[in-house]
Order: C-alpha cells, then structure tokens, then sequence
C-alpha cells in the first residue's frame, strides 16, 4: 500500500507553523493507532502542537480522527435525552457522584464514563469503589440496559473508545506535552463525543488545584472545547469554577462518597450542593428542561432512589459502612483569628501522600484515607480549634502529608474581613 | 541507582524556553545513549530545542557531553601539527579530495573523518569508493600509523566517536528536527573535537544546494561552530561559500574523482582550485604556517604525491581506469545567448536520480552515474553548444534526470553582461 504522506513531512508543517489537512490529521492518528507511524515521531508532533498551536478546524480534525480511531456508542433509541458532564479536575472534586442520580430523576440519561485519579487530584471511579461490591467495569450492553432503566450510569471508558486518545495520553504524559490546549481540548472532546451525549456541560477548573492554573487559560480551554462540541453537534456550555480551595469538606475517597450522600440527602456543604445544583441546571437545561427546581429532588429524595438504585446494579450496598481509616490526626488552630486560605494543590498532595491517591497508573488507592476538614475559608478561629483531621492506614504517612500542607493556609487577625472569590466565576456557551 | 533527573521534567524545561543545566545536559545524553531516555522523549527535546533553541553554554555542554558518549582520538604523540576540514555540504563539492594531500604536503596532519552522502548531496567516501580496491574503514591504530607515515588520510569514522551523535542524529532524520542550529552545530563539532584534530576550518555553504538556503542562516551556524571550536580549544575559523551553483564540471563519483586528480596536477576548473587553495591557505595558517604558496605544491607534484601514496595505503590504485557509464544523454543549447543560472539544488537532485546517490542508507551508489558540465554561469552559447552530459549504467535512468533539470538553468539573450555572486562569500574567524 502506498502512504499519501510521510509523517516526517506533517512534522516539519506543523513545526514551521503550517496548519495540517483533514486528511494529513486523520492519515496520521489512523496510522499512530495502527503503530505505522511510531512514538518518537507522534512526540515530535505533540511538541510542535504544544508550541505552535492549531486552529479551531485542525482541532475539530483532531479530535474526529481520535473518535474515528475507536467505536462510537448510540442512543438515538434510549427514548429520552442524554447529558454528560467533565471536569477537568480538583480536589475534593466529588460533583459527579450526586449529579449523575440528580439529573437522571428528572428523566434524562446520564451516561457518566469517569476515569480514576493521578496525581493530586482525585478520580470518580475511584471514590465509588469505596462502597463495598460496586463495579466500575460494565460492559456497553450492561451499561446501554442500566441506562434505560435507572436512567443513569457511572463506569469505566472500555477500551474501544477512542483508542488513539489513550494511547496519545500516556505518551503525553511522559514528554511534556500534557499542558498544551489543542491536546487537551481534542483528548476531553473526542471521549465525550465518542460516548454519545447529546448534551454536556463542561466544569473547567482554575486555580492552585487545577489543571490550568490561571483564570485566562481556563477560558481559552473553555472556548475551545465548547467550540469543538457546538461543531460536532452537541448542546454544550462550560462553568469556569474556582479551584483555589478544596471544594466541600472531604478530600480523598470513602470520605466524599459519604459527603455526596449527605448532599443527595438534602444536606451536606454549601459549594458542593451549589455547583451540584448549578450544573445540574445546566445539563437539564441543555437536554430540553430549563428552569427545573432541582433542590426539590435533592430534598424530596427523587436524587436520592437513582442513586441507591444503580448503586445496587452495579454490584454496591448503599447500605453498607464505608472504611475508615485506622490511624487519625487532627491539626488545631494556634491562635484565634480568621482563615483566610487554604490551598486546594497543597491539601490534595497531602491527601495523596496520605494514600488516597496514586503515584503510578498501576498503584491501588486506600479508600479509607484522606482529610477531613472542620472550617473553610471565612471562619472564626479560636486557638484550640479543631481545623483538619488527617485519616490513614499507617501513622507513618503523617508526616509526608503534614509538610504538605505547611504554608497551605492562612489565619489572619480576629476581625479580618474575608471575601472569598465566587463558585463559579463565568458561564460559557457556544457562539 | 537513584537518578538525579526526570527526562520529562528536563523536556518541559527547554519547552518552556528555559536553560538546561551543564549536569542536566549530561545526564540526559549518557542515559540517552544507554537507552534509559527513550526515542520519544528526546524526539520531543530536540523539537522543542528545534523551536526555542539553546544558548552558547548549552550548546557546547551538548557538544561535551556527546564527544564524552565515546573515545576521543589523541594525536599529541604524532609530532606534527594537525588540520582538518569540514563542509556543510554541496553538489559537486569534492574538496576534500585535493585538500588533504596538498595540506599534508606542507607536514601538517590532515586526519579526515568523512561521511557518505545521503539525498541530493554526495558524500566524500562514496566518491572515493570510485577507486578500484580503495578501502574507507581503517581501524583506529591503522589510520594513526597512515596519518604518521603519510600525513593524510580520509577515512570513515568508527562507531566508538561520539555514538550519542550517531543515535540522535538518526532520530532526528525521521521527527523533523534536523535543521535546527544548536542541533547541527553540536552534532558537527562533537564529531570533529572527538576526531581530535587541532585546527579545524569549517566550508559553510549556503544557496539552493545546501542545507542552508540563505547566507544568513549560514552565518548563524558558522559564528555558531567556530564559538564552539573555539571554546573546546581548536584554532578554528570559517567560510562562507556559494553553493548555489554547483561546484566544478563534474557532479557524480567517479567524475568528482577525476576532476580531483586534474586538479592535483595542477589544472581543474577554476572554481575547484579557487575553493581548494582558500581552505588550504587557512589549515595551514590556523596550523601555524600562514602565508605558503599552496599553488606551487599543486604544481609541483607535491600534493599529487601524497594522493598517490594515500591511496595506495587504502587499498586503491591511483594509475586504475575509474568506472564509465555505458549509457549518456547530451543536453544542448536550443539558443543563442548567456548561461546566466545553474541551479545547485536541481543538478544535485538530476545526479542523484542518476544513480549517483542514495534514497536510503542501506543503498549502494553508482560509482560511473553523474553529470558532466560543459559550460558554466557566464558562457557565452551558441545553438547547438554541448551544455552538459548525464551519465548512468541504464537509459532509463534520463527521464527523471531531465525532469528534475527542467527550469534548472537560463540562458539570456547575447550580450547579457552576468556578474556572479563571488564563492568565497565571508571568512569568519573566532571572537
């Protein structure tokens, strides 16, 4: 067979700033998936990507050929409208698990594919393997049936979505070139879209504990995604939330599956019920129901039956006592005053270094371990005062997580008046 | 072994346009050479050096560390002094051939570590392969002895100098990351300081047949060289030379052979002698004798004499009939005028689908495949005059030749007064 390109060529394109065809994008991920076109010369691409961008068609190409690499799944006969959400990643980021049952009472689909947690900041699925039983691996039928009746889905992405996006991560991830917005925006989309939402709102976070650090970067990943899956024909918005702070008052595994249920029981922290709520307006929104009242399922228990129910599909007790960690610390409060920060990127390595997340992709988390927190950011501290609990399986992990956090927050004189930055900073729709 | 560095962290470094450490730079290129960095974690530095680039202090700790990845050669027992040259390379640019006999002719070693060609521009052992019986791999000992009786040799270079060289540079053939400055620099000079030669001029060529199209780039890589040599010890400078017309008559091997030995006798086109005597003149000054009269060695049979006895030494025999295309094509002039262009690039393209060169490494050349010229930039022409002949082993081999020769050259109404650009364009010396 002769090959219409050379990839050496394609490089030397991108690298002097040309913008690739259709065709040469498609040619290439169908021929990196396949091997033809080999590691060394996809890191070449990836850096010349990274530093020379691509336009808004070159990224549309992108992530159509990653889609075309894999299957592409189909509700058209679920018999009701599907929404998806993303987040680009926090800590303490357990929206998910009470959206997911939230959204689906109202009678629209939610087929969540999550991934599981690296680095310092959490993965959904890991979190619900707290609950004894559950399965994250469910196969397309399996997850197609749950579907249709629970209305609503949390599991593993199979291996047969998007192969060329996974195989491009993990070589990403090892020659820096995970931070570059085309490579982002494609790798998010191309899974999104692959899995077959109509609609999907995008919570892209920035601050300390995000992926993007600053608020101008968030944006720009926004618009590209929201741009991306406008052109591929979903409903799309994105939220860009504010990731300085941990959300909620739970960081690590077992501990924000019980924060969730607090939040499906009509409870739990203000953040989390607020952008809970929020995006679930924005999903239901898109799907065809606005101005739904969706306080009302979170506090009359509609949220609450969805998610019991396809815990139990997948294999869980909802009923069951989630693990906790053997060994505690607490951390106090050495003078009185107000705190006024607490650093999401410091708490959520702390928390990783504690065990709740992984090192390596083949590492196991430990469910049990994490922190707890007393205060957030605005309260009145009296010297004494209980701030964190730090839970672990092994005292000797305290230490690690305690120098984490040194430095990672503030408590500024008694009086001092706090005004923390807003949830959610912007709304972003499609143009 | 604990290892001091990641080769991801060193990647987003330079990504970044950061400065990588004299140790970072090292570590990296040891543990590429060992195999411990992967193809597609340097593939990615060397785009993002292609593209941000690397300072003064960079570019010779790369130099370092790949001279460092193997053996350097010691010629301080030799008890003469010793000069070498270097070309970026051209078409037709076979100065090596008389350079070294007439520069050894004056006592001062010439050690030639030479390459073969690869695309439109030949290689010096490829045309001396043109040689019946002629040998380019002599081992170390055997090339010493040679360079100690004789005063000359050009041969290949062993595997054991500068390996990491070897390796990077195949890898960058294929990811798009050749032409880069500090890449092209450090490659050269690494090769060249292991070789160990004392003073080192550099052939820079510019114009549509080398590798830098324009004099400006080929300055940046000259002021580039000559500070690296210069800061590794060498006496060092360079020329900056025309290569956009092609070099001497004759474009091939056996043929480049032959012109050589007419220059050695002191004839040879005009061009060929200017080129071959400068370089001389500046070995031998940066050697410590400046101001010979490298013209009479030339005439005198002096330089021929070396020729005779080096090549004897490698096997070959000065006196044997060199081979002869069976089949040629004659291009004549279909117009009355003055040949005003001879584009380098598309003669150099026409010789190698002729035969002359390789499309790929493992590929054998054709010693008798070439182009032989007739007139040059300047000539007055009369319809029907003899421009040039193609030479190849099978007459199948004109069709491509020709095509590539189409708009190759023009000849301009009679009269046309042609100033062509001089060859020797700049000498550049260390600052």
């Amino acid at each position: 067979m002769i090959e219409p390109y050379a990839a050496v060529d394609l490089i030397r394109q991108k690298r002097d700033g040309g913008s690739l065809a259709t065709e040469a994008i498609d040619w290439l991920i169908s021929r990196y998936t396949s091997g033809y076109v080999g590691d060394e010369q996809m890191a070449a691409m990836a850096m010349a990507i990274f530093l020379n961008g691509m336009d808004r068609r070159e990224i549309l190409d992108l992530t159509t050929a990653m889609i075309n690499s894999g299957e592409r799944l189909d509700y058209s006969q679920l018999g009701r409208p599907t929404a998806d959400k993303h987040s680009t990643g926090g800590v303490g980021d357990k929206i998910t698990l009470p959206l997911m049952p939230l959204v689906a009472s109202f009678g629209v689909a939610v087929p969540q594919l999550s991934g599981r947690g690296l680095g310092h900041t959490g993965g959904t699925l890991d979190k619900l393997e707290s609950i004894p039983g559950w399965r994250a691996d469910l196969g397309n039928e399996e997850m197609y049936r749950q579907l249709q009746e629970l209305g609503g889905v949390i599991c593993a992405a199979g291996a047969e979505l998007a192969p060329a996006d996974k195989k491009l991560y993990a070589l990403r991830d090892i020659t820096g070139t995970v931070e570059a917005i085309p490579l982002i925006a494609s790798s998010i989309m191309s899974k999104k879209i692959a899995e077959g939402t109509g609609a999907l709102v995008l919570d892209v976070k920035y601050g300390s504990g995000a992926f993007m650090r600053d608020l101008e970067k968030a944006r720009e990943l926004a618009n590209t995604m929201v741009a991306l899956g406008s052109d591929a024909g979903l409903n799309i918005s994105a939220l860009l939330t504010n990731m300085n702070v941990p959300l909620g008052l739970t960081i690590g595994n077992a501990n924000e599956v019980r924060e969730s249920v607090e939040v499906l029981a009509g409870g739990g922290p203000a953040d989390v019920v607020e952008l809970t709520c929020e995006l679930a307006r924005e999903m239901l929104a898109l799907a065809g129901q606005p101005d739904v009242d969706v306080e009302a399922h979170l506090k009359g228990g509609q949220a609450m039956d969805v998610w019991r129910a396809t815990v139990v599909a997948q294999g869980g007790d909802p009923d069951a006592k989630l693990p906790v960690a053997p060994e505690s610390h607490e951390v106090r409060a050495d003078r009185d005053g107000v705190l006024v920060s607490q650093d999401a990127y410091q708490f959520g390595v702390a928390a990783w270094r504690l065990g709740a997340g992984r090192a390596r992709k083949q590492d196991p988390v430990v469910h049990s371990a994490g922190i707890d927190l007393a205060v957030k950011p605005g309260a009145t501290i009296k010297a004494g005062d209980l701030l964190w609990t730090l839970h672990a399986e092994d005292a000797s992990r305290f230490a690690g997580a305690l120098e984490s956090l040194s430095g990672a927050w503030e408590i500024a004189d008694p009086g001092t008046v706090f005004e923390g930055a807003p949830l959610i900073a912007e709304r972003i729709t499609a143009k």
